[in-house]
């Protein structure tokens, strides 16, 4: 049964997954991802190889599946069992119960998720919505993390285009950081931070990539990564899960032209996104609002950028907007 | 000039690097260390190679030097100039002062800190507290980092053996969690929180790598990595610089025996070290420990990894532990 145990010093909660242990050989220093050489588990034809699916869309509702939700094969954590709290002398732990599951994006083996037509981006934004709403009505889970690495260096374990979503009944420090950065502005200011930022934004333009009437894709003022780039919906929500249809077609767009503008501008590079969102069991929050970090993987993180959370980043936001803004889709 | 940018939510500082600002086409996703060809600017011989000397050690005080602190030759940051605040409409900036420094270990090419004697690593830590306490006479500056970036993976870009420094205006967000952490555990129970961990580990056992009469070396309770490794003075300092010699000694001692152990059975791999310590113009503080944190850099962080600060160890830190205790030096 895997664990998860909090630092006792700034209470991170960590996955210890100890059903899948790895010894010292098992780190292999290198490593490639297998061949799609017809075997791929995500293909379609290969449904067994995979845990029994969750959740399933057709296009037109009829034909072969285009988007299927299943079990992680090897889950860091699981739905079954009690949520079991205690603490190990001055350590805090819980058992390790939450959900993890793949959505598989396309039937055929596609490698990029621009590659799929607008519809499909959009349905995989369906279907993170359709788990969440889910997993919400499980109130031991507190959180839902929708993300997707994309290619080697981002860590995805399998070319075939996929995300992921792990459910926890904890909430991860950095959405706790931005949850009370948010509360902090909110409360000197009476406003919502990111509304703000998005006002200003969209007015100053120069780290502006491409903006619709509901969303603002950005390189953030004060950007972590080179080319790291933030999806902003421009009306107040602090859940995901309550975007309507029409907000979900916008994202749907924005996020295929912005992928394939970092595709081109990078030379299709490894990425990562992830949703940030309010915690599921909260109501309504005036003062967060969920938003879409875009990661390019292109440099190698340092060790002091890892161990004091402070970052060295080379190419200013405005230029990393510009480079963006100016490639064609 | 290079600028320090504050992201308006979480409160997280950045450095903007304007001076050597890169393109997409300088990202190259593969890389690898120059060759040790004879031309490492780090080997006796080729000084005129590095910006002017800011401190060297000699082995008995006489012959060539064994330890160079020179400034980098590529500055993230820089001491000439104002500290300048200013706004931008919500975001805050203030002007990139502070140091880059690196601390070359050897001026042979050696390419572990491991290989050398006890007392050469030693030096190294005498260098990291004399250099501190130098750059606090600056009030501008805030904070101190002292790291070491070993290995490609661990993001060195030369293979030679050294160490660098980055003084800082602001206080890194890593730091800030853990000083409100220690602060948080101490107005509760009015002890320390690392004095209580240091007290429990050492009772305990199960994650204890080594020990000496001052030193603790464990796998924390809440590892984020395999092979995560904390050393803990087991007497309560705030400040690292304020170390006393017979403490750098044990200090020296234990990091080159865990080193070793980590490149024994992990057969060296790449890692990053840093000095987790109070912000240098406070006075001795009740509720913080400085300590020093190992990360080998074994795995390919994941997306949602970065992105929620919320991390999946596949290695229980109890089996870290035992594998690096068996290990002979």
């Amino acid at each position: 049964m895997p664990q998860l145990r909090k630092d006792p010093v700034t209470g991170r909660w960590v996955i210890i997954s100890t059903n899948r242990s790895r010894r010292p050989s098992d780190f292999t220093r290198s490593s490639t991802l297998p061949p799609s050489n017809g075997s791929c588990p995500f293909c379609i034809g290969h449904e067994a190889e995979t845990p029994p699916e969750i959740l399933s869309y057709r296009e037109n509702g009829k034909g072969h599946w285009s988007l299927r939700v299943v079990p992680n094969k090897f889950p860091a954590l699981r739905v079954e069992g009690m949520l079991d709290r205690a603490g190990e002398g001055l350590y805090d732990q819980m058992s390790g119960i939450g959900a993890h599951e793949v959505i598989i994006e396309s039937a055929e083996h596609k490698v990029s998720l621009a590659d799929l037509p607008e519809k499909r981006i959009e349905d995989l934004f369906w279907a993170f919505r359709e788990r969440s709403l889910d997993l919400k009505r499980d109130t031991r889970l507190r959180y839902v993390l929708l993300f997707k690495n994309h290619g080697e260096a981002a860590g995805a374990s399998l070319a075939h285009t996929h995300s992921q979503l792990i459910a926890l009944p904890v909430v991860p420090i950095q959405v706790m950081e931005e949850l009370e950065g948010g509360r902090r502005y909110y409360a000197f200011k009476e406003r919502c931070v990111f509304c703000d930022m998005a006002r200003q934004e969209s007015k100053d333009g120069s780290r502006v990539i491409l903006e619709t009437d509901d969303i603002l894709v950005i390189s953030p003022y004060a950007a972590r990564f080179p080319f790291e780039t933030w999806v902003l919906p421009r009306a107040h929500s602090s859940h995901f899960e309550t975007a309507q249809p029409s907000l979900l077609q916008s994202l749907a767009w924005a996020m295929r032209s912005t992928i394939r503008k970092i595709e081109k501008v990078l030379e299709n590079p490894s990425y990562n996104f992830l949703i940030h969102t309010a915690p599921i069991q909260e109501g309504a929050l005036e003062y967060y609002h969920w938003h879409l970090e875009i990661i390019p993987r292109l440099t190698r993180v340092a060790g002091f950028e890892w161990g004091a959370g402070f970052y060295i980043n080379p190419t200013p936001p405005e230029e990393s907007a510009q480079f963006l803004r100016d490639a064609g889709l």
